[in-house]
């Protein structure tokens, strides 16, 4: 099964429950890091700080510190992590439909338009 | 963002080192526990066992206990697996282009249609 490492290493990057909604985040604007931190509840300075190293190592976002007083730390996305977004549209349509075959026949539908 | 509860649900469901790679077990044609448990290098068993169970939940195989002497359990993918093929594609694209950005200034290409 040595054709699933690229399956592997895709999960490994982005898997876990918060590298995806940092980096949407960033996508969003957000640059520093208690904005992306308020921007995201839940999500503590610890695990954000170690998230944004594996995402910097990984090529994803870029920090930059900008001398000035005080000294600023900005992170932005590279182009590379717009690559991500097709597998994240598959990812997201693939949540949807299950959601409708798990719990679809026992739900009513208001409004058909909402997928 | 609560349109990316979905993306977390689908990393919730194949997520992790081991579902995508029993599920592939399983279309290739292993149908047994231990068949399944032998195909995969350094998954235990108590993990197996775990996962299984949360792959039935998720309607994504079947078990059937079949009467006999000895009893026997199989494993079978549901029609709904297939519809993972998509999202494991893509999961499997960009990790193969990942490496090739990571580490690809580095290597030798030797066939460029080995994308």
């Amino acid at each position: 099964m040595s054709a699933l490492l690229p399956v592997r290493d895709t999960l490994d990057i982005i898997g876990g429950k918060w590298k995806i909604l940092i980096l949407i985040s960033i996508w969003e604007g957000n640059k520093h890091f208690r904005e992306i931190e308020r921007s995201i509840p839940k999500l503590s300075t610890k695990v954000l700080s170690k998230e944004l190293k594996d995402m910097e190592e990984n090529q994803l976002i870029t920090r930059t510190v900008l001398n000035g007083f005080p000294v600023r730390t900005e992170y932005a996305a590279t182009e590379h992590s717009k690559t991500l977004e097709k597998v994240i549209l598959e990812l997201h349509k693939w949540g949807v439909n299950h959601r409708k075959k798990i719990f679809g026949k026992e739900s009513v539908v208001v409004n058909s338009d909402d997928a």
